[in-house]
């Protein structure tokens, strides 16, 4: 199974693709759709459709993984983060995947194991899971791994409560 | 000059299209883009995206005017509310048209000649500036020929601005 985890921002948005073949986990490939601050909004938001459509389209994901927005934030970035999220749910949808949605709390607690995990160590995690040299940098693309790592530990629970 | 004002919400965007020529708004037409609550939210965005994309085709607005959000309303609502207003821009960018955004004191402004007016008051004035016979329902339609309203009183200021 091969999951696109992604961070959503309008001026970072992380991606992050994990192969998951026989219980372990491998990078296939990270990185970041960045936006000017001085381009249009409807632009910047068009920029992040077409790339991430051109990322689907290269590594051909057969599932995609989004965090859920904190409610809590500052609502001016939750707002921007939210208008950025819009843009990447409708271009996974219009490219025939469905996007599961994860809280901060199962991201932690499926990477690190406990839901107050601190940042550092979710990245730390992702490095040791994905058996990488480094953290993935930067934390955007950080981020849009450990959710995809969530997702591919979500669905093998739930092949493995079904019996299959 | 056609313009197309958009009022934008995953459950319900309102759209509203007025044509201005020689001082004088004409309804072109208006309507709702609506998606089920029990749909998938990636689903509900492509459906908006979809949707508008064909009313932007059929009807060939010249320029396109979205009201902001107020910060301070319900943090849910306004996340909710950000990521339709994400893929309202980002599919008029994707058309090649630009989006001006106005917020609701201004299009109070505009409209109903004060920024304290309230919902009714431009929903009435909207009647009589379109010279139509009832008041354009649901509210989303009324707030979308709104914020298109505005946006043709203050293209008109800024050519007489200009002295052209």
């Amino acid at each position: 199974m091969r999951v696109l985890g992604i961070d959503p921002g309008t001026a970072i948005t992380g991606y992050g693709l994990v192969d998951s073949h026989a219980g372990r986990e491998a990078l296939v490939s990270y990185g970041t759709i960045t936006t000017p601050s001085d381009m249009e909004m409807a632009l910047r938001l068009y920029r992040i459709n077409k790339e991430l459509s051109h990322i689907i389209d290269y590594f051909k994901p057969e599932s995609v993984a989004v965090e859920q927005i904190f409610y809590h934030r500052n609502a001016k970035t939750a707002i921007s983060v939210a208008q950025a999220r819009g843009v990447v749910l409708c271009t996974v949808a219009a490219s025939g995947l469905t996007v599961a949605e994860y809280t901060p709390l199962e991201v932690k607690q499926a990477v690190v194991g406990y839901g107050n995990a601190e940042k550092k160590q979710v990245q730390i995690m992702v490095k040791n899971i994905l058996n990488l040299d480094h953290i993935p940098k930067p934390d955007d693309a950080a981020d849009a791994l450990a959710v995809a790592i969530c997702h591919v530990h979500s669905a093998r629970c739930k092949y493995f409560f079904r019996g299959e």
